[in-house]
């Protein structure tokens, strides 16, 4: 199977088990596995920031740091598409009691202007925005990458309204290998942010919310109250170390694997291969032979899994279990689907 | 003072006075208030459904609706500048555990298409849409009326959806005398409604959640829960019923004076004068000689109160406390103003 | 029909009913209502208290100080029996995310040691404890007053942990009139306390939080969240203003008929005359021939109306609405069920 | 170190290293992670419910279950002690909405009568009770066993009332061993269970709901709203498939070595040791000659860790970390601080 449908289905390899097979571990509720605070060293210096906090999920990762920016009853502006008010099953409402309101689903187009607009001060009358959160890579958005200038317009509109900002970084790693911009200068931008190594990093489970001492310290309470505080988790940890260190430059790869399937569809008006700039890669069907779910089905038929994403949509992702073989046969298969 | 800030200001006349000095009470937890159950029928018959209940303001009104619709961590939507995610202090969030998104605030100028790609169906992954909300008319809209085509096209997309349809019907009764609308068409259209007796309608604090007999049974609950379950609130009610039978046709006047401001206006750009048909008068002082706080203040100095929404837009709102003599008063000193 | 289901049964006198007619009013979310501001600084005085806010029920004013005591995920003691936790709908759990533990029910006879027993201080693991309710007087506890000495223990327990402590003040006035307590000593043990004026003191509707100048000001944020910001609501304030003018006296005459009750069935074995001390009368019908939905049947069949409360249990409570001949009528009724 | 604080701090042996080692994964989001499929069925198979679901903690299994049995706004009711009303940080509250009321801490001893008085049933008035949870083995109880009988009680008063009984069977492994009750014996009288594989069983991380298919299938969607929904968790579900395996029967030594413990100290009034039964030692210092904190900090001194719990209780574990020279040497340490 070529599986494209995402970049969590990785499993560790040879090498990124030995390391966790060997970790140091201590119980974590305590404080005391020098494998996941070493870790949290390690990220919270590659975003220049005081702390972080292994969490077992990204999204869990996302609530905690909404939950520290966003008191209950306050307000969140995000896109309409962003993760954190689609693929969260409704934690951000429901747990945290956060409020959000929504610019339209561009992707990484963000206009800070539209954004500024949004932003309702405090007072009486209306729900105050604490926070505005964008998402770096843009899952929905086709993996699209916010330009760096736009993250700095969008930091001086916090800023003038003194809201705070928070990057869903699941993929800003693949945003730093397409940019060439330094995670540091990424982090510069943001109060928080959450970082994942289970999706382009190959590591089984894990993420991290980054952010000062002080936030951190909060964070770690919100984690135990999201049922997120565990014990001996050194041994996953150890997956993200190796990972930080294997499997960040090797990103390139994955992105001109993906922008080689791009090409090889452009020409059946599926997908604009010029806005392909990381790993995933968007299907729009609208005037396809086909619909997602029909192609999802031949596909699979022919060993090769896509995501389904609504009626006409669909996605494929490339990571690091795929090889330029494994590309050579999905485009094969989806040509030969396309053409009918 | 000529009080033009809001409807709310209203304060009951004499004879509604003497409405509610006569009124038979019993304690409503107990179902027992003669006044309030007649009222509760009387709206429920108006808007064609089976029942309604009495609530102490629109806002519990409109977030007893939400929650019959909305279960915790499913979403609501609705536009950026609605009543229910601006003015509600986060209640919907915070109290019913609802997500929300929202298109841009458009008033009432709604594009069906718009709202019915954003619903997102049941499954496992993303936060499901349960409801679309709707303000009729349109606070922030400018007194905005939504055309019954666009309400019967959004019903459509609902259907079609299988999601649930609200409307914040707080100033329902203005779309009504303003299109000469029956209100059973609009509640027709509806899974359930608020609407409001204290603001064109002169009682002095009332609102009513409308909907479905089973609906309504539980909402009893859910006000109990928001603190919402009064006893002899029969003296309120009686005020509602005489706003009913005497407050609604004389809306009318209401409009004809708006536009007199706004027609007064116009000519120093702060207003469109075509786009206002109830109400209210939206300014926008973009290109005004002063802001809007400058504007309130040199209002006031004259004895004329106006809303101050933001840093370039307020807002006057003609109502049962205002007569012609009011309103010439008015428009002498806001023409005055804006000559500098 | 005399009515001994619950003092929330009265209806306003027709003195009451002028006062209310004749209410100078305003718009209350402004905070330009005058009625409702005198009530509130009156309350307040009362109590030695700087702030109140109106509510428009005891639960919504029990829960608002809740909120502002308790933050979310932060813990509350109370009795088992007590009605924050009973007939508030869950609210301060669903809606204030507060946790509670509760001390075994024991209605008025708080032993302040076990209370101390049960707090938990702040730190990494427990959930910290920042308020401990009580209920004055007691309503499933029998109308029972807490001893003043025990309040001051409580008090001592509270200041010894640095949590704070709330009255649920629903029917204080009828503890201050029970055991001539001045409603000020009362108000110097609690940080916060509600008050009704819709129970005992017979007005239509109305409750208040009181506290400090900075809590009330976040409970006039938290009341409109929970839908409880009214308009014009001078109109219910006048009759509470009358009740504390004229209905707080006169309780100690429903004492005594509640007392001349429970000697009356005493002999039945179903109360504990020397118990009753308020207006509440609690039967237990344990050794009585027939259960409490037998007695609710045969005595709304000689026109009078009793509470069930249980199984075996009932209440009778005692009025503004139910005078000597009243209470007469009663006595012969219910004595000719016990008799059998 | 000799460490007694808990039995989470065990690390997996070089065994369960190997195992998870050598784990074959997927993406569990998907469903497709053999490895924690396997555990899952085997952990439903063993208590004889249809179908288990892992998660990070027993924190979050824990609060799955009640958010199952338990909606927003209903009532559980559990014993004033327990861990899911102490150290699981509000969620019950703040996350699911769960108001609770408690019975008086008693640790294993419960009174079924007590636990059936406090239900309050369906109805307009109070809170409905929808669960009871109890714990086995009790945590601050000393880790106290409930008999089987009287766990047979409680499902009888349950049934009666019509609500949910739910067990945190975090220690339930030693119940087992302990009591030789079957764990399907067990299983068989709840509605949902939790268990845990990172304390007495020294996993590093996890625990599972147990379940109805139906449960489950909506505990997966609870999960994932937690954050508790991770991608290729077999290398950690593997390590609770060898601990299953491996590390049931053996707790017998920890409880012999937790009864050595006790019998050690008893002389010196601070723990009744026959009423140790598992491996939890609690020590009561009331009558010691120094308090908690002093006696941790000498202790430390000499190479032994201690949980302190409160000024004068602390808490001695065994674990399959501690042999029998360990226990010698805590033995040796501890009489010499009591001797003083």
């Amino acid at each position: 199977m070529v599986d494209l449908r995402s970049d969590t289905v990785t499993k560790p390899t040879p090498a990124m088990r030995e390391a966790m097979a060997g970790a140091e571990v201590g119980d974590d509720v305590y404080g005391e596995d020098p494998t996941v605070t070493a870790l949290e060293a390690e990220v919270a210096a590659l975003f220049g920031h005081e702390a972080a906090l292994f969490a077992p999920t990204g999204s869990m990762a996302n609530q905690i740091a909404l939950q520290l920016l966003v008191p209950p009853a306050s307000e969140l502006l995000c896109d309409a598409d962003a993760h954190v008010v689609t693929y969260e099953i409704g934690a951000a409402a429901a747990i945290g009691g956060i409020s959000s309101r929504t610019w339209p689903a561009v992707g990484a187009e963000i206009d800070p202007e539209v954004v500024a607009g949004m932003i309702r001060p405090d007072g009486y009358f209306a729900v105050p925005t604490r926070a505005i959160a964008v998402e770096q890579t843009h899952n929905r958005g086709g993996g699209g990458v916010i330009p760096l200038a736009t993250l700095r317009q969008l930091r001086g509109v916090a800023d003038d309204a003194g809201v705070a900002l928070h990057c869903d970084g699941a993929r800003i790693w693949h945003a730093h290998v397409a940019d060439r911009v330094p995670l540091a200068e990424y982090g510069a931008l943001f109060d928080t942010l959450s970082v994942c190594l289970s999706k382009g990093l190959g590591a089984p489970v894990g993420s991290l919310v980054v952010g000062s001492a002080e936030k951190i310290e909060r964070a770690r309470w919100i984690r135990k109250r999201m049922g997120g505080g565990m014990r001996q988790v050194g041994v996953l940890a150890a997956a993200g170390r190796y990972a930080l260190r294997h499997h960040i430059e090797r990103l390139a790869d994955d992105h001109a694997r993906a922008a080689r399937l791009a090409e090889a569809l452009a020409p059946f008006g599926v997908v604009d291969s010029a806005a392909v700039r990381t790993n995933i890669v968007p299907l729009d069907l609208t005037k396809a032979p086909l619909d997602a779910a029909g192609l999802g089905a031949a596909a699979r038929a022919e060993g090769v899994l896509v995501s389904v994403l609504g009626p006409r949509t669909a996605r494929l992702v490339t990571h690091l279990d795929l090889d330029d073989a494994a590309i050579d046969r999905a485009i094969e298969v989806l040509v030969a689907i396309f053409r009918g």
